[in-house]
């Protein structure tokens, strides 16, 4: 049976990581599991486990963590049904000694007995709440990746984790700031309200069309360009600690967790 | 100068501080440091840190995480200007083995290089903003302590630390139900909603003029008991995993800090 884009909207979030887990789907993950909280993953050594989840705490606009696995235990057991990190995420990206090395689509063979897995929320869910308020994003209309760049806004440090703050823009009509503002704040989980709107050069983006990460978006008459504290933040800090190993997804390609996305309390009971 | 409640309540969280690091001032802190966030301290050693932030990232009601201080660095320098837990906090309960041993008002000489502190939302945050909605709570009127309750809801362990849920109850016109719900919601780290209303016996509570901490208080006609994660229940944890020191602060007697309860980041720029 081919997978196509409209079979895979109506799975199931435990259906889709069933083909995922089964290697039958490998792509993105943007407007799948409709309605769940998708993450960021992040990979690493128990031995700075606790300045990572530091790192987190001081900076839950960039890093907000839904979920921590107990060391070398596999299974997301707070996030959703049967989650086995191992597989359940369509890609991952390998960095070895701070610098990418290669994706994969499983990580069986790589996972080791002192890692531990983290989970971090993503701007999916607050681009679902903007659709449904009535919030047009050129990036999703156009089918192109959100720009992020590297801001000016230094992070709080915990251990070998810290540097810049990455954002992602989004270009609003200015009449609907107030709304997107407010929308976004409700899901703290998906990195919140903005960090900035307005002028790019107030947080240090010097050339708004050239973003660091994902392609241009233009900024129309009338609107205003609004950004938000966005999920790349951890990945840099993780390459700046240069540690000989750590996994992540490959962007776009999240993992699909069982958490309502407007859940308050985002822990669901292990099963 | 005698220090009279009044007085007290004049001062900025920071000129607070500095009395009680005096040792001027070792009372409670309730309603004191006005619109500011109160927390909940627990001191552990580095070596069960990270399951410790693991059990409030599992359980946020009842542990919502405000700040984590570097091992062995006694400042918390994300909560506000020059806060030295060794001296800020008003009295602290010190725990050997598992067991309450005795208060201090200041841990000078605890104080250890592996030694990480943790500061814990609490709910004078939630009851402010009651107060300023128009709900009037009968412990606050009747200057008692709000009854808690060791509740049949368990907690997701993580390492040594798990176990029940403590609650406290608050007795609310059935007609406030819906206001005291949607205000409590907004404050996720004063331990957000409640997390049951109505007959205490579904949650495990087979007296409710019983409490296991606090003070008795009545449910008039027309008036629902409401139920929420309390910040009692980290120290319940700790207890439980015996660990042969552990410092937390005294009922009560709260860390006072610089964020204001309202944030939507908690997390002030290090001094």
């Amino acid at each position: 049976m081919p997978l196509d884009y409209e079979t895979l909207k109506h799975l199931s979030p435990e259906e889709l990581r069933r083909l995922i887990r089964a290697g039958r789907y490998t792509g993105h993950t943007a407007g799948l599991g409709d309605g769940v909280l998708q993450a960021n993953l992040a990979i690493l050594p128990a031995s700075v486990a606790l300045d990572f989840m530091r790192f987190c705490q001081r900076n839950p606009k960039p890093c907000p963590l839904a979920g921590v696995s107990e060391t070398g235990d596999p299974f997301m057991r707070t996030m959703g049904a049967r989650i086995d990190i191992r597989t359940d995420v369509p890609a991952y990206n390998i960095y070895r000694d701070g610098a990418y090395s290669e994706s994969v689509t499983d990580i069986v063979d790589l996972w080791a007995q002192d890692m531990v897995a983290f989970a971090i929320g993503c701007s999916f869910t607050f681009e679902h709440a903007l659709a449904q308020v009535g919030v047009k994003l050129w990036h999703i209309e156009h089918n192109t990746t959100v720009p992020m760049f590297r801001s000016a806004i230094e992070t709080i440090p915990a251990g070998p984790f810290g540097g810049k703050m990455v954002v992602s823009m989004r270009n609003i009509p200015a009449a609907h700031l107030d709304l997107v503002i407010e929308t976004s704040r409700k899901f703290p989980l998906a990195h919140g309200a903005p960090v900035h709107w307005g002028d790019p050069a107030e947080i240090g983006i010097r050339d708004a069309n050239r973003p660091d990460w994902g392609d241009p978006a233009p900024c129309p008459e009338g609107h205003i360009p609004v950004f938000w504290a966005c999920g790349v933040t951890p990945q840099v800090a993780i390459e700046r600690a240069a540690l000989p190993l750590v996994i992540t997804h490959k962007p776009g390609h999240m993992l699909v967790t069982d958490i309502p996305e407007a859940a308050e309390n985002p822990v669901l009971q292990p099963s």
